[in-house]
């Protein structure tokens, strides 16, 4: 932490700022410059706040030096994050394709998704039981009956299932059937649902949030982290931005950068990232090849009838061709589409 | 909703957006123009989903007429909505002032904060007990602890007391303390929570998300408006965008659309829609002249103590300043702070 | 400035350091922490550009202490600019207002909408004769003609006429007519136009771009005040976000944080904020309560008849209710309205 | 357009849209609904304002049905715009590499970057010799010495060179050296230097503005199309977000987005877009694997010691690494980057 004094500090408000980085268990350093001085805090320091430094009277700007994560960053695990999940290995050089419905909608709306997907592709299958939907008059979800139906698609496919969760209410049911628990953007910082989460030893995908900075991602990844959980998938999803023509903006920059700071891996979300399946696929071979561990992407049988998302949903054949192209890309960056799993013996 | 089809549309695919229309319980009414023709569907619609419709083939653009919320909108309910708290009424003419710390810190501090508050005009007591904090190592609350305290203050001065609610598991506890519930930016959408206080009879303090949209507030006061809780104090409390000298940026222009859109009151938080104290008094007196129904503003007796949010806490004496200037203001706009009611038996 | 060194930095690294701060003539000053360096550069240093630094090996990053304006500053100059108009005198305890319609439309257009934003209390008048269209499809201004006919209203009315230059071509044309230059939004980067303006001793109303920051603003002021220009007003006229129920997001912090940071008087804009003439009143209440030293509003004598703007245009009734609004709000401010100059011989 | 009456309408306000629609040339149709009347608006109409209506009495809303550019557009041009510049052809199936430092420096400097990355496998060397910068106390550009340089650069090199434009004062110069004019995003709506290039039958490489949405650059290009310049390039470059761990954030959603809008050739600029070397090269690969026609790149044989954006400029070997990966994409996605033209006889 560096604390910069205004131009007319008195002695007494730098000694001020001094005794105060003391109390905090730091060592201050006072450099003297032409117009004011410089008081770099050295030592461990814990609390991401700078505003008691801030407040202090001749202070001019307080400015953090570390980063305010610590278990998800590069410095403290130089390596990749590498960890399975049943059916998978993620963070290594395999790139991982989860697809399957907005909502789970009906027994044989998400069998056949299953079906169709595996045999594009997929590694794993996602649908929604509990849907954080901005009406209160628009279509819930399934819960349990929904859980139980993709428990069935797994089981024919042998495909793990992706499944949100909005609160920590639903933790318990959910653990019965659920292999990868997704946090939705609008839970993003719902600290609550993620320290429960951390208790878990289940991998979570970890969608940032509408308007979140790439550090908060970080910071929210650190509350599953602490709680000891470390099988964390952080997923792009596009931002909020001024620009209207697509429903998100695409934060492709993120991908490099994430990868840069953090050593869990990546994965981008190009349906809710556009918001129109006619982007789908050149935004998906965009993912790849900026470093993407992977995709999540939704795919209907028939998005005309979809009870939500439709107008950013695949149809099974449009997936297919995205795998297609999604791996001559991956190719190209020296990866590979995870292979699929053996179906076990109760599946097709 | 209207629809306006691509310029190349063929007969077949007209019909097929008629038809769905009439699946939908519309009735579509067809106008042929130049070089594409629009149908308009009539009746009552209350989906807000537009997607099964825009991905209809030869479907270019579909627009939404009506407004997606309905029991908070002005056209359900022209007349402001005023409501009692115990100690004051909003919505009407009075402007009702909220003071306090970020959060409660111990008996002493919550308890010389309220009396100082209640001294220099304000109506309710803020604090915050279970705090959402980016960072998983930064201090979290007092949990019931500080609940016992705010109650101690409310004895002791006979304001009510206004406290965040993280999640829906904490109702119960809070259920026994709180006055006012106070639903947090990062929970704006969750959902579940929404939902769980919809159930009470409790006046709700909706805090605007940090990138939501004034129609995103609305839909989410609608889901407490669904459950029956008419009660709903709305606040502006700043959004995000690519300005940096501020923490937030106060979307003021708010203040007179949802007074045009809902006849909900609305207050600001001139505290996080600035993130400094210098700034605090500027604000509120511009939110008053906007039109505001009242503030809430982050009061310490000490800033440079706090353990949160002390660069943006106003010094007790520099909130009796605001509350004078802002009674200057309201007077001019044909309105008064409400008056302070008299403290119970029990209070000084 | 500082330099923050890696946690793996070398001996070497930091040396390049610090021969890189000596050649740019400032003075190193090396702190050593627990894990990394952080290198003060102490001295004069004008180029704000942080490159050269950033990119030297072993440098995690470089952080700016000081402000990249001089001129514009409070540290520079820490009295309020005043400075007379031809009619008033901005920056001190006069709150200015500026109104006419959008654009100059015909002679008797701008004549009424003269007298009557006169009558009502109005120091000068404005009016478009160039105006940046975003489609080349619409109106682009009567030119000179439009010039002329300000110049007549300027004589019958004795208000100085405030007129957007869109190109440093246009500036002999216009030295002729105008008594303030604005600069608009889409223009406050263009470098030329700026630094022609710098050239001038007329005032100059600087309205900041969509998208720039507060410092930007401030910057782009520097060139004028570079050109030996100090009769500057900087003006707020909303900033592009992701909320569109506005057409721009009005900063009201940017008025306090502008007269916090620089001695240039600051005026809003409350018609391009909102983009609504039912948003005008409350929006320009707010500006004076928050600090503004005035206001530019457009007026129209007919806005269904508007070729441009016509949506937040006030009609000359409506205009003289806000001036009645602000007046009350001036005053409580401990301010007033410039009173209007008396009439010239040629006048009515 | 269309016009959505409010709920309680009369017939008077009615007739009145009736009579403004066809005021303006257009045939109206009335559709009645349960609890409002849409009032559609057919015919030819060219001008994109929609405040005439939107102002009128008993209106609602008014919704624009029809893009407001035209030459642009693929409905005007369903076929891609392929065009020569001397050296490549740009819109077909080849990608064009554009590099160069971002300002011309000294003729050495130049040089020798024209011939690393034209070995490397650039198409055409781009260098700034007028320089839009923030602060007027930074560097400005060599002016004309800057284009000679630049002109013996393409002698030498064969490869035509890009150059920024930023005012139309600068055109006759710059018409005698320069083959590409480049609008930088700060002048994306400088009307009057694009309606001066539409005069010209040069190539203009037109830069998204900080906070242009996809739309307003459409618009700007149809100034240039309307002069009878049909040789337009397109390039995204980065907005502005709230995001700060890159400079900007690439919106790479808008890559297939323009290419389903408009058939001018889009590229990226990678630089801009990300302010960071490092992470150039992944989104470059993307830029490529969304479908842009081409990248512009900036590079330096020393960035340490570049006079402006030495930080987001690649050396030599690293635009030779990018060439070879960009390449790769390239050709999964069954393009090549365009060949090299043969130099001159004058060339190495």
């Amino acid at each position: 932490m560096i604390i910069v004094m205004k131009r007319n500090y008195t002695p007494q408000q730098l000694e001020g700022v001094v005794d105060a980085i003391r109390v905090h268990g730091l060592t201050p350093h006072v450099t003297y410059g032409v117009e004011t001085a410089i008081v770099a805090a050295v030592g461990e320091f814990h609390i991401p706040a700078l505003d008691p430094f801030e407040i202090l009277d001749g202070v001019e700007t307080v400015k953090r030096i570390s980063q305010p994560y610590k278990l998800g960053s590069r410095q403290a695990h130089p390596e990749n994050s590498v960890f399975p999940v049943d059916g998978f290995t993620i963070g290594g050089d395999d790139i991982i394709l989860m697809a399957g419905p907005c909502s789970v909608e009906s027994r044989s709306q998400i069998l056949e998704t299953a079906h169709a997907v595996r045999e594009a592709g997929a590694n794993a299958l996602r649908g929604g039981v509990f849907k954080p939907r901005t009406s209160p008059y628009a279509f819930q979800g399934l819960g349990e009956e929904g859980l139980e139906y993709l428990a069935e698609a797994r089981e024919q496919t042998g495909m793990p299932i992706v499944v949100e969760i909005m609160s920590q209410t639903q933790l318990d049911l959910m653990l019965k059937y659920v292999d990868v628990f997704q946090v939705g953007a609008r839970n993003m910082q719902n600290f609550n649902l993620l320290r429960a989460l951390g208790e878990t030893r289940k991998t979570i995908l970890l969608k940032r949030g509408l308007s979140a900075t790439i550090e908060e991602l970080l910071m929210s990844a650190e509350y599953i982290l602490a709680g000891g959980n470390k099988q964390i998938i952080l997923c792009e999803r596009g931002i909020r931005t001024f620009e209207t023509a697509t429903r998100n903006t695409t934060d492709i920059n993120a991908i490099p950068v994430l990868k840069n700071l953090t050593h869990l891996p990546v994965v981008l979300d190009p349906s809710h990232a556009t918001g129109d399946a006619n982007y789908v696929l050149p935004i998906a071979r965009a993912a790849i090849a900026a470093g993407a561990d992977g995709l999540i992407v939704e795919v209907h049988p028939d998005p005309s009838k979809a009870v939500s998302d439709g107008k950013q949903s695949l149809k099974p054949e449009k997936f297919a061709e995205m795998v297609k192209q999604v791996k001559a890309i991956a190719e190209v960056m020296g990866r590979q589409i995870a292979p699929i799993k053996k179906p076990t013996a109760a599946g097709w």
